[in-house]
């Protein structure tokens, strides 16, 4: 029975099919081993191996206990690895300047949950987000349960840590990008709102909401119409709607 | 020292101001008493002590650790109750039969958890569901978790337990509902649908999608546009983004 390698300060274990080949693919973290199950199906860790192989990531074949994971729905594939690797802004603004098409941007106040960042990064890179601002002091989060929930969007997406200060969103304002913040008591309605230009949507956090200092900064405040009552949004959801609108208006539907 | 109620067979316990008086409110559910913390700042309860005086349940003090729940923001508030009552077919055609404007229902299939269900009922209410029908062999849940997630819109919204056969779904057509399934390469945009008309949106649970049953049944498939590649929606913010659409549509934007 081979030694699972046991795991170092700052290394994180990815879990499951979907993350390891997400990141194999990505390129954005180092990847220090990726441990298969002698217990996996041959046919579901093929691809993943292929990757590894063209990317001259080590595979060890392990027994199912020596996976060093308590997740259910691994099937069979940890990798070892370091933790995402963050953009820094001078490849944001690298980005955003090289980018074809205007440019569309998401800065995230907070996020109470891995899950649910993970859901908002998922969403964000399915409606074309180029990248992904998250305050810092809302990045507490454990990287393994964020990239499972984005299904892989996360080894993928840019992701830029933005001090209170707001720089970054400063310096994309600069470039023409308009800073868009959705609240729900907004005068106007997302749709009624130019999402075509270079923009940046700003999305609060669940319990808070967006910050003063973020509202501040907005160029437009945007509200997503909901039934009158008591009824409301959770951030995800909320996030989920505006980045679609802003692809929708893209797409000229 | 007042002794908390022991929980029996079919009881609930909801934790949490919002849960709480939405249940108080919506009138749906059997409320045994209200349990409130020593410790509970008057102000943060007032609205729900008058609320059950006005409907007639009993409240009692308790100390903090006689609420007799594991969850960490309760609020010092627990409500004793009866599972929430589903809602009867007969009672849905009434809902339907009554509407005012083009009735809009969703079709739930699968959940993958209690979060992610609650969050569905909250954006189907939000954005202006009169039901919503679940698959029975789906609803295995926690009705607590439920209920939290979805900010008091499981307390609120009618929630009819459909069968395999979707005899409700056939009975909501004759009376001229189409139903609309979102599948991710459907040929359709969700955003060439017609979604004024009367509509059951349907939407599949996250790992299987929908199944060949409501498939077969639906007048029209429809996806909801993303960027190419590997990126996907999760189940709850592709519902989201689709009853978001119904919304749009409806109010002409």
């Amino acid at each position: 029975m081979s030694e699972p390698p046991s795991p170092t300060a700052g290394q994180e274990r990815l879990e499951g099919r979907v993350s390891v080949l997400a990141a194999l693919e990505a390129r954005q973290r180092a990847i220090e081993v990726i441990l298969v199950s002698r217990a996996a199906k041959p046919e579901k860790v093929a691809d993943v191996l292929a990757a590894a192989a063209k990317r001259g990531v080590p595979t060890r074949t392990v027994a199912e206990e020596d996976l060093g994971t308590q997740a259910r729905s691994h099937g069979g594939l940890v990798a070892v690895c370091a933790p995402k690797p963050m953009t820094a802004a001078a490849e944001l603004y690298r980005i955003v300047d090289a980018a074809r098409t205007a440019p569309f941007v998401v800065l995230l106040e907070g996020a109470d949950d891995a899950r649910n960042l993970g859901y908002v990064l998922r969403t964000a890179e399915a409606f074309g987000a180029a990248a992904v601002l998250v305050r810092r002091r809302a990045w507490d989060v454990d990287g393994t349960a964020v990239s499972r929930a984005s299904s892989g969007a996360f080894e993928r997406l840019p992701i830029v840590l933005v001090e209170r200060e707001l720089e970054e969103v400063r310096q994309l304002q600069k470039r023409g990008l308009a800073l868009l913040g959705c609240i729900p008591r907004a005068r106007t309605s997302i749709y009624d709102a130019d999402l075509r230009k270079p923009s940046i949507v700003a999305i609060g956090g669940e319990k808070r909401g967006l910050s003063g200092a973020v509202r501040s900064r907005c160029d437009l405040l945007v509200r997503i119409p909901t039934r009158p009552g008591p009824s409301s949004l959770s951030m995800a959801q909320a996030a989920a709607v505006a980045f679609a609108e802003v692809a929708r208006q893209r797409a000229g539907c």
